[in-house]
């Protein structure tokens, strides 16, 4: 993979793990596995303790890091250098959440923060009120991809808190997605915030149309009824509407931090608890730019995945969060880890030779273990992160014999990565698990905004230090453009064929869109 | 993996697929392709045109599930002999959906269907009230894993239609998930389904614990607040509360046809909408019990699963539904498919030296093209099974430069199987796409609870030919008992570190859980 006697090296050290099912059982009967193996930083604490790795593992990685020069890329981003390089970028995420930076952008993100911070407030206080004189009581988030998935994330990882205004998302242009909103809440009290950063994304240009269309029908004023995200000068950056700037440099899936996420989740929670994330993730930044190669566990993190995917060539990586308030962290991460790192090109063009980014996936633990669990201790060796929360919302609500909802759900988290681990003998063949399935266990101390935010920061870092390492460009995402281009011919395509006619309505299935569509013939 | 001369057939047929990047872009260049590798069945419309498979690859697929005898297996099945063996049992979720039968379970899965109808009529009627004498609004679904997964489904994509009741759904043990439903839901208004087969499932006895008190603390009769739906004679089988029985011989993940779908799906939408679930689910129980091992779309679909995990050692399949409504499908069959053939040995206990079941993983479409869609572009290799609703609910409520929403999402969905699979050459290799991707598309009539039948059958069917042909037996769920236990453990060992309390809240994060749960020691 890297400098050759190296990448030797560590293929050769990895069969040591695979040549038989115990070698991870072994592992852990060390006394001092866990405490040489686990490491707390900003606040998040990091258990790597069942990953089927070594010290020497370890020490070839951190080689590794070291020659690739991961430590200087991370913080270079940080300073602002153009590490984005195909498409000429810096990648500022990290100002979003900055205590001070000469950068010249850090002033223009904190207007745009000043903005939210006003407009929020004068929305709670009933000073904005909707086009018929009512206060506003929900927010619809309009975006897709990155301009969802981290927002959606936090606001449902949050939701034990009081509320100022109700969440809902839109995102995909299946008119369903409004329908299903509309059900449940009312338009006219609604304030819809439309995101995209280029303001021709599409699926968002579709549902704003849509919701202007059924603003007008309901004798209400978009104007007064839609707030806009967007790059300064895009087509949506219009003086008609209250628009809030998001900025080149920071990607869609690392946007959490800017108005993307800002916006939203002080409309939701208030400007302070926004704050407060912010301060989490900032402090998450701090700890990643300022500690040792052998102790950042952003880079562990890294480290693990490329140890997994590229030596021993494990495809996936399941994310299992032992809390329902957590359970859209696998669809940011999905998306942040997989659209960063799934790539096969190095920044100097090259096709790389050894794999890249594992499919991610995920579900809350209960559920988990109840449904795909099986394949974990049966079929294929899948590693898992379980993240678990020490200090949750309801601890005193409800004791069932003598024990709390979070000791039960640590309880199970601690059981399944034990098996995952050791395996478990039983008389019949058909019982036994396999064991020797590597697993981390992440604990952060509560679900409040600034441990959220470490927790997102931490998979920032991580996702974009494994980048580094690989080679590739976390910041690009050319993969998501082809399919955007050809949707375009396939719709004129289909254009062509309703005005021909040649889709009898009941004949559809037989004949169906593809037959036309994929070859574009017969029309 | 079968007959040896078979296999090594096989094996070596398969290195034509991955040789290059164009066998596919070749493949799919052939004019005959799409009306030779495409196929209804049952009203369900099955494109495998665009997998990495050519006739050779099929007939030798065919040979294989004769060999295997995969069809009679299939028949015996629903005859009701004993194929589930290591558990020595029947698997009759067939019989859910069946005209008529001379199985002796037929009638008392009729008896059960009556007690439904009558049921959900009477609280449709207002003839069964709140204990405050009030009409029922709510129905809380509290079941975990296969009591919980194929209904919410199922209530999912019929949820454009009008509701008698509010679905709500709680499965885990963490008190999150009754609090979230209580901010949206008053408990008075609300009846609680519970479901266990044992009536033991831990994470349900805590809820149903938990709800009673709640119900009690709100001066409600918890007796007329809840219904049970477990075994015969199981301890939930009690004359004090409404009970629906289940029965051992259709396992949780089969169960969405009996009281475990038919309860919830009747009291939210009418007895007739899953008499017309059942229907669609027959019909192609039907189509699957008649039709030739070269024609069957069920068989056609696992053949290839079996050809990309074994043969082409392609490790993973995403659920990419085109339509909001199927937001819960891949959840559906995540489970489904990976806890029927994630396990590792035969029947006849043997350890197999094979793959087995495939990570499931899914989005809806347009979410996941904005998302983890760029790995599957530059990066893995994943096949892709693509789902389209030929006619959509809200097909005429809007258009967007003269298409409806669900044009602009088949134009997505074809042009992403067709990147896939013909890859897209650019100038920069940055901009690339790497194509020979495999995908199938799938396509329905519309959501109607008939068409949705279809589509579950269609799954199950499939997921058990596969595990026959897998040679494992698809029905047991051992690699899941492992963590339960374990899990006793651990509660037993942190109720003693509590008593002693050795965690003092403010140290548990370093000192935390896993420490003394991990070992057992220090107690």
């Amino acid at each position: 993979m890297y400098p050759h006697s190296l990448d030797n090296k560590l293929f050769r050290h990895s069969f040591n793990f695979t040549n038989s099912d115990k070698v991870l059982k072994n592992l852990i009967s060390d006394e001092k596995r866990f405490e040489n193996f686990s490491k707390k930083g900003a606040e998040v604490f990091f258990d790597y303790s069942r990953q089927l790795i070594d010290s020497t593992s370890l020490e070839l990685l951190y080689e590794l890091a070291s020659i690739n020069g991961v430590k200087e890329k991370f913080l270079s981003m940080c300073r602002g250098e153009i590490v984005n390089k195909t498409e000429k970028r810096e990648a500022l995420h990290t100002l979003c959440r900055a205590n001070e930076s000469s950068h010249p952008l850090y002033s223009e993100i904190k207007r745009v923060k000043n903005e939210i911070k006003d407009y929020s407030l004068k929305i709670h206080e009933g000073k904005f009120l909707s086009s018929n004189g009512k206060r506003f009581e929900n927010i619809c988030v309009v975006g897709i991809g990155g301009s969802n998935l981290g927002t959606e994330f936090v606001i449902t990882a949050l939701s034990h808190r009081e509320k100022y205004l109700n969440p809902f998302f839109i995102s995909t242009c299946d008119p369903g997605e409004f329908f299903s909103f509309n059900k449940k809440a009312e338009i006219e009290t609604t304030l819809f915030i439309i995101i995209s950063k280029s303001y021709t994304t599409r699926e968002v240009m579709i549902n704003e149309s849509l919701i202007i269309n059924e603003l007008i029908k309901n004798n209400l004023d978009p104007k007064k009824h839609i707030v806009r995200i967007t790059a300064k000068d895009s087509p949506g950056d219009l003086p008609e509407f209250k628009v809030f700037h998001m900025f080149d440099s920071i990607g869609g899936r690392y946007s959490v931090s800017s108005a993307v996420g800002g916006l939203p989740i002080s409309l939701v929670y208030g400007f302070d608890v926004f704050e407060e994330f912010l301060n989490g993730m900032h402090e998450m930044d701090d700890y990643c730019k300022n500690s040792d190669i052998k102790e950042n566990i952003c880079l562990k993190a890294a480290l693990i995945d490329i140890w997994n995917s590229v030596y021993l060539d494990l495809p996936a990586l399941a994310i299992i969060p032992y809390s329902s308030y957590l359970e859209k962290l696998h669809f940011h991460i999905q998306q942040l880890y997989m659209e960063s790192n799934g790539k096969k090109i190095s920044e100097n063009n090259d096709f790389l030779n050894y794999n890249t980014s594992m499919i991610i996936f995920g579900e809350t633990g209960s559920k988990a273990q109840h449904s795909f669990f099986q394949l974990f201790h049966q079929g294929r060796s899948i590693p898992v992160e379980f993240i678990g929360v020490l200090s949750c919302p309801h601890k005193d609500f409800f004791h069932y014999q003598n024990l709390s909802g979070n000791d039960e759900l640590f309880a199970n988290l601690l059981a399944q990565a034990d098996v995952l681990a050791a395996g478990r003998d039983e008389n019949s063949p058909q019982k036994k698990c396999l064991g020797n399935r590597p697993s981390s266990i992440i604990t952060i101390n509560n679900l409040n905004p600034d441990s959220i935010g470490r927790l997102v920061s931490f998979y920032e870092a991580r996702t974009v230090m494994a980048g580094f390492l690989w080679n590739i460009n976390p910041f690009d995402q050319f993969g998501v453009e082809a399919g955007k281009i050809l949707a375009n011919e396939k719709r004129e395509v289909l254009k062509k064929a309703l005005n021909h006619n040649i889709f009898p309505e009941n004949n559809k299935s037989d004949n169906y869109y593809a037959r036309a569509l994929a070859s574009g013939k017969n029309i």
